[in-house]
């Protein structure tokens, strides 16, 4: 890939490895219904999630009038600790997924419910989950999909808060408050800019509204995961830099090739130069992942995993400078198996798994196509993996042939602000420092009612799970922070008349 | 009308009189091509006009992905007082016309450049004036009407200027304000409201914001249009309250037809029912108008009029209560004829003419139809009209028939926060007294960045027209006022590294 451009049938892998980490990993770890598996995690508040499935009436065109349809948006509504008349309303703005998923991972609004006597609701993102605008045609072609955009969902967002509380008795004056991780995040933070008349304010937790082109340096991204790693272990990311080549060098051979598919027990043997691009890619999705999981305990966010699984899979990357190919790629296989089967229960790795298929998926593929513009780039030195540059035309070359339509590499800066939103107010930017998005996030003050909270020791929105005995103090703080400034934004929103 | 139901034959007049009277006018004007005409017009600073020519390559969607042409937006540009680098920009939001009209009609922009050392732009909306998204094609059927909206034009002004600005060398860091008149004023609102990134500041210059279903009461309008005229004669206002029965009884015979056609030198006389309702909304449209340019110095807004041209319409307004229906109908016509005929060169008055497309009148007729719901209504009491109730289905149903579109009444109010606006800021809203857009005006402050100016003696955006000796003291100080607020947030923003 970095040598000859761009090889068609690797176009999704690329697109993930370069852009999309944490969506991708979303959608793939979605399909695994963590829901179900929630419960029997040892977390120590478990607050229990009982809600009310609800759908509501949606424009599929918020602006333009030509298409009057409309589709059923999917939200979830949790009353128990509702104080109505006025008791506030905790919005969670849904990112590329099955809201009940989000639902279930945010563990922080069901925590904080009672003290606040607010109602919880988590609103769908159109095209994903249940919220398909043209039900399984949605996403058929281009002009289905034609609809699936940032701004119709902040729409979305503004049209179903303002009908709960023109209908909900005791809601007229719920201040709201947005709630988003990741892209949930940026939706949060941005309705907040976009709808000050709808939410009185927004926690942005690990949100990279930043990580559009011009904003910050492509390669920071890769910078933190590597950093993560360092710090993990001894000579950790240096052996992750190392790998590659040792990849290279084993896989020159036939045999080469079938002992590295016997090592990392891979479902399908690697074959040619072309399946050796894909593994690559793949393990460096792997090693991003972790990055972005590397909570303080035993967890199941996109994989059921250890505490600081970094450190665990450094273990196996300890090795010094005299270490032969083939005994560092055996580290790396215990290394990888750590993320995917620290259960016990898988019986091969699939490399091919973020290059499947599904609605999520695809959807975010287009949303990177159009506006989600995150140019990322590495290059060996500064990062542990192998040297890739950012290539606009290349990606825009791509989503063309693959949706027929080009991104617009400015326009989320132009809608949204980019780095100049001081004349914003009451949103919470908190990062976490161990987190590679953290690198696209809001990490400083920039005035009075707009705060970055940092939590050194969290990963990807540590402060939106429960609550855990094994929490850094950080993150506890961070979520002290946060019920404050909540408190502060619906005080000051039952002082306006 | 009043009676029974909606007259198919009257759909555009009746839409004009009910909701659109500012926008009719501005764009029956445009046709008489003021720009030529305003150099002989008595003003005592008339900074002379200069400006450049130029287009720009705007995306015809900027909220979908399918549609991925581009169209020429026009704008001028006037540099001469420029001070690069970093002497800002004042930038005219362009409203539902041609945009050399509104460029010569803003007067304050021209005089103040010198001071501020500031680029002047004004730039044209879409579909109106030379900026057709599809040529010709543009108004051929609502396909191509979906991209006219004000979200778009916003859009293509935050576009523009984040063009300028990368682009003109010295601009880099100039701050841009925002300004405009009536719909102009509420797209400079509006614009301030969502992209506060791109400009520092906005003067909303007689700007109905509130004008939207639910906020001001639908009768405030016209009650506005009445008092000025009781204040500028006595009876007066009495008296067009009277003139409609007169013009009933009058016209229910043919000779009485006759009469009223030629005691107004109508182009067309009068043959039907359904011609007597046409010529009262005209007559109806022609005090609304009145009531918009009553300036206290000879003008050329809409029509080349006297100072204080309801005082001089009012002299023949002013009998008491003995008067007959012939008498009364022979000052109303007198009355007409200082609107339609001051300069004495119009050999006959045409009842039709708010009724005659142009695509300016049609551009605003789809905007109305669509989030433009402006709700009016007349009950004869508080006002000088025939009683007339605001019914949002017949208005819908006739947007319907005409362009197969159905407005969305809740839609401005949700998007850009209705009276809920208190978290902005840097934007002044003026209004005159005399002005009936002020009934859905922003008429009071709201928070310290939020100014509203009020004048009492003005009329339509006054304050946006170039200076003149018979200036009254209000509009002088609000003038100087909104020097001085814009002085402010250039500071501040050069503050901001």
């Amino acid at each position: 890939m970095k040598a000859g451009g761009w090889i068609p049938v690797l176009d999704r892998a690329a697109f993930c490895i370069l852009t999309l980490s944490f969506v991708c990993l979303d959608v793939v770890a979605l399909k695994s219904q963590l829901f179900t598996r929630f419960g029997g995690l040892p977390h120590s508040n478990n607050t229990p999630i009982i809600y009310e499935t609800l759908y509501f009436d949606q424009k599929i065109d918020h602006f333009g009038f030509l298409e009057d349809g409309t589709f059923k948006q999917r939200y979830l509504v949790a009353d128990k600790h509702w104080k109505p008349p006025g008791g506030p309303i905790l919005f969670y703005t849904g990112n590329e997924g099955d809201i009940t998923w989000f639902c279930n991972n945010t563990g922080f609004m069901w925590e904080i419910a009672e003290e606040f006597g607010a109602m919880l609701v988590f609103a769908e993102h159109r095209y994903y989950g249940e919220s398909l605008p043209f039900g399984q045609e949605s996403y058929s072609d281009s002009k289905h999909l034609n609809y699936l955009t940032s701004e119709q969902a902040l729409a979305d967002f503004a049209v179903l808060i303002q009908n709960l509380k023109s209908t909900l008795p005791g809601a007229q004056h719920s201040p709201v408050i947005s709630v988003g991780g990741s892209y949930g995040g940026m939706l949060s933070a941005w309705f907040r800019m976009k709808y000050p008349h709808v939410v009185v304010g927004a926690l942005a937790s690990s949100a990279p509204i930043w990580q559009f082109p011009g904003m910050v340096p492509c390669g920071e991204f890769y910078k933190i995961v590597t950093q993560d790693f360092a710090r993990s272990g001894h000579n950790c990311d240096a052996n992750v830099r190392k790998s590659w080549n040792a990849i290279n060098n084993v896989s020159s051979s036939a045999s080469g090739l079938q002992w590295l598919s016997e090592e990392f027990s891979l479902c399908t043997p690697l074959k040619s130069p072309v399946d050796v691009i894909v593994f690559k890619g793949w393990l460096q999705e792997t090693w991003v992942n972790l990055a972005m999981v590397d909570y303080p305990y035993e967890a199941n966010f996109l994989q059921p995993l250890p505490p600081w699984p970094i450190q665990v899979v450094c273990k196996y990357l300890g090795f010094d400078s005299t270490v032969t190919d083939h005994q560092l790629l055996h580290g790396v296989s215990q290394a990888a198996k750590v993320y995917y089967n620290y259960t016990g229960s898988a019986s091969c790795l699939n490399t091919s798994q973020t290059a499947t298929g599904s609605l999520g998926l695809l959807g975010w593929f287009y949303q990177a196509c159009t506006e989600m513009v995150m140019p990322m780039c590495t290059d060996g030195v500064q990062d542990m993996f192998e040297p890739e540059q950012w290539n606009f035309q290349a990606f825009s070359d791509e989503c063309h042939a693959m949706f027929g339509v080009r991104p617009r590499a400015d326009w989320a800066g132009t809608v949204y602000g980019g780095k100049d939103i001081a004349s914003h107010s009451n949103i919470i930017f908190s990062n976490g420092g161990l987190d590679p998005w953290s690198a696209g996030g809001v990490t400083h003050n920039l005035t009075g009612p707009l705060v970055s909270i940092m939590i050194p020791d969290g990963a990807h929105h540590l402060d939106l799970r429960y609550s855990n005995d094994r929490d850094p103090p950080s993150v506890r703080e961070a979520r002290s922070l946060e019920v404050k400034y909540f408190k502060q934004w619906i005080k000051e929103a039952k002082k306006t008349p």
